[in-house]
């Protein structure tokens, strides 16, 4: 079998456009006003679109390159399920060029939307986001608990290990893995699961390449602040890999070794 | 085997007046006040209705004519996946034949709460629409984006190009299909996600037949405006022809020739 | 085999007792004030709360009698299936007492919020409803459209028809029918469809025992009103009827009898 | 084989931590002001949380320990299914380390919100709960039903007892049982037709490592009144210890006693 580098790289490609397409696409949909004056989005708005945003990306890239659409699934799988890290790079190149396109996507498809707002940040997590602004100060109140780098930090890493937990459960044929190629919709109902319960602190980024791709677009197209101290760095970055590892562990020490040795 | 073609004409009828009786009947029931003012109803509400209107339409016709239901379908299938052109007349004026009836049925349902509201347009999208007036206009601010017609267009591109790809993936065994009859679901999915995340700057048609066929029955009751100008022809006919193109395309470039060899 | 009568209608006692208990459970919970006047419940609590009252009482119930729970349907399979008419009796009297134990259910699950808010109707369809005041009148606004009983009845047929579509579909083989027990969650889907997109003029009784049944005992719970006129005889009780008879026939012929010979 | 004591204790722990993670994650997320005062969170929010906390917590544990997760369903199981009594103590014990666990992960996930907002009871349900203060007094009307503790235990007879129903339905071969570990998916669904439906009174505790676990966490961090009066012990302890009993004998009396023989 010849190489499948340039194929897997596309296929994360592909897959992480479609993501952030559709996700970054329903931010920009409630975050641009009149909308956000009004009862007519909410927070389920949200969740549920950046859900099917998951499952439609990984049909429609799985069978190419798996779907990882995540650095932090990726390096997590490499660190616990063997993944080869001969091909960590290339998957995440894929993602970050995957992520960047959708970026513009949702630019193209948003354009006067972002131009008559003062192009705000619709494109990744943390202060100035939409998200913060939308849900926090745009409904008159202030915020009571404005969260502090390292309370985000710890959101991310809790939010993007459960993360892990839902995917390697999903496909997992020792334990209740889904079969006939159903697993996406866990995987799906995990990511809307964190969002709905763990997404307040930090806007659940819980992917490094889901972050960092959009707001680098973000600072071309002129949005203001995104690169301003090492929030974009720490909280949606670094600490998803940390969270995506320590779900992998969690997951193999207190599900993988418990479960029954195999019948069959 | 005897000819199809009448059944699947009426396979198309009565699958895409499945589709429309209740995906119009969803923008009708948000629609018509005094709902409007309240928030008894929102953007979900819109967005789950026609998803599932399509996963109800399609499992109601798939057997007989496939369930294309969408003009754009048609022509993608016809372009990318061999689907005979000899057939795609019968498929499209079936599609406008149930769209159109679809709209008689809702029209029957809320008939006097749409006289008493003067005949609003529930029907299409575009400038004018409920869709617009109820998420802008209607709750008192202006519309800080008042989308063009090249926006509009871009948006109906993308978002019936988005449409494809998770309809051919729906389907295929290469990739990670659904089995079992579930790929419907997969369908009414990427319709959520596309109304989540796209739908704002032109209201989502992503089908042709969707938004002609009630809009010629809108505009024999007595709905205003709704041939002005070239806004119907263009943003709601012609783009998502185009996009369900260029999203086969796409789909066949980046997936379907990067998927490994079939092992068996 | 010896005669499974008394089963059956136990099957379709204690189906139509869940569908009931959940589904007027919800109209309840959203009904009961201090939650009306706040946008803390919606439409879609309404609707998503039947849907799954239905998937729950569909699973519960459909080994023991197929789990009709609602004599619309379970005339239209005599009509149009083959069902047994000699146990259409049996069915529909199951069907009525599970409904009025349903809404006993409800009585005692939310008795204090309902003794003080002088016993609304939580109970059933149509004029003086929850469903209407707490969605019309509860927001301060004057029902554009006071449907009349003619519109409300048309209301009732075509959703009723669209419910027996989604039903037949949902188990045909040789449509697109689901397999391995998944079925229910297209009945679901189909009633979440219905109640979004068809539910507005009437409430969605599209089912007698579901309407009939409540409105008994919630006239002998002091409930007000719920059998003035003829509107609870018409539009929630004999238009299901017709409604399933239609929706059955129209399957047949549009859909049944256009389906490709069986290959195997 | 050796005993698995140790495994399904440690299967019970991660599983239930992971409900309670994302369950007490939703009510945290919903209940922190300045999101109380807008329409940006509703009641779907927190049900649909909970839904996707048992569908996560299910498919991570379930083939460690069978995901019991509640002693509700423990107990019903040993009473009713022959689960083993001398299990019965390390899947409750583990049921509660791992409720505890879980509140104290929502701790570090919230913890400047929550210190922010004085510490509220986002733990279990009852007086003074964020659940009762955010939809009833949150916006700003008495509420008509004060629901005393007889009424609330009622509700949570109730509300276990079709849980039950529903997780003996969801694996019930003999009836429409589900297949190829899609069963969770009922398992969820049922608890969101629980919450929307029959958890106004008492919100919906239904389990009393549910309730009690984080209870006991809240108390430790500061929140107070979690322990007045015995409501705690009563309502979402005892009660569902009844009714998860009561639903298996009904399931048991009105579906597994009247299914047909097996064919096979």
């Amino acid at each position: 079998m010849k190489s499948r580098g340039l194929s897997e790289f596309l296929g994360e490609v592909i897959g992480t456009f479609t993501l952030i397409l559709l996700g970054d696409g329903v931010v920009a949909n409630v975050g641009l006003a009149p909308r956000l004056a009004s009862p007519a989005y909410n927070w389920n708005t949200i969740t549920i679109g950046w859900a099917f945003a998951v499952i439609v990306a990984v049909y429609v890239s799985a069978g190419v390159s798996g779907a990882h659409l995540n650095p932090a699934v990726t390096i997590a799988l490499a660190v616990k399920r063997g993944f080869s890290w001969s091909k960590v790079p290339t998957y995440i190149l894929g993602q970050f060029v995957g992520a960047f396109l959708g970026a513009l996507g949702v630019y193209l498809v948003y354009m006067e939307g972002l131009q008559a707002a003062g192009m705000p940040n619709v494109w990744c997590t943390g202060p100035g986001s939409v998200f913060g602004q939308a849900f926090w100060g745009g409904t008159g109140g202030g915020s009571v608990g404005a969260y502090s780098l390292v309370n985000a930090s710890i959101a991310e890493i809790v939010g993007t290990a459960v993360l892990l937990m839902g995917v390697l459960a999903s496909g997992d044929e020792r334990n209740l893995g889904l079969k006939f190629n159903m697993g996406p919709f866990l995987v799906g109902g995990t990511v809307l699961a964190v969002g709905l319960s763990l997404g307040g602190p930090s806007g659940y980024a819980i992917n490094p390449a889901r972050d960092l791709g959009p707001r680098i677009f973000g600072a071309l197209v002129g949005t203001q602040g995104l690169f301003d101290g090492i929030y974009w760095l720490v909280a949606p970055v670094i600490m998803p890999i940390i969270g995506g590892i320590l779900g992998a562990v969690i997951y193999d020490a207190l599900v993988t070794a418990q479960l029954p040795p195999k019948k069959d």
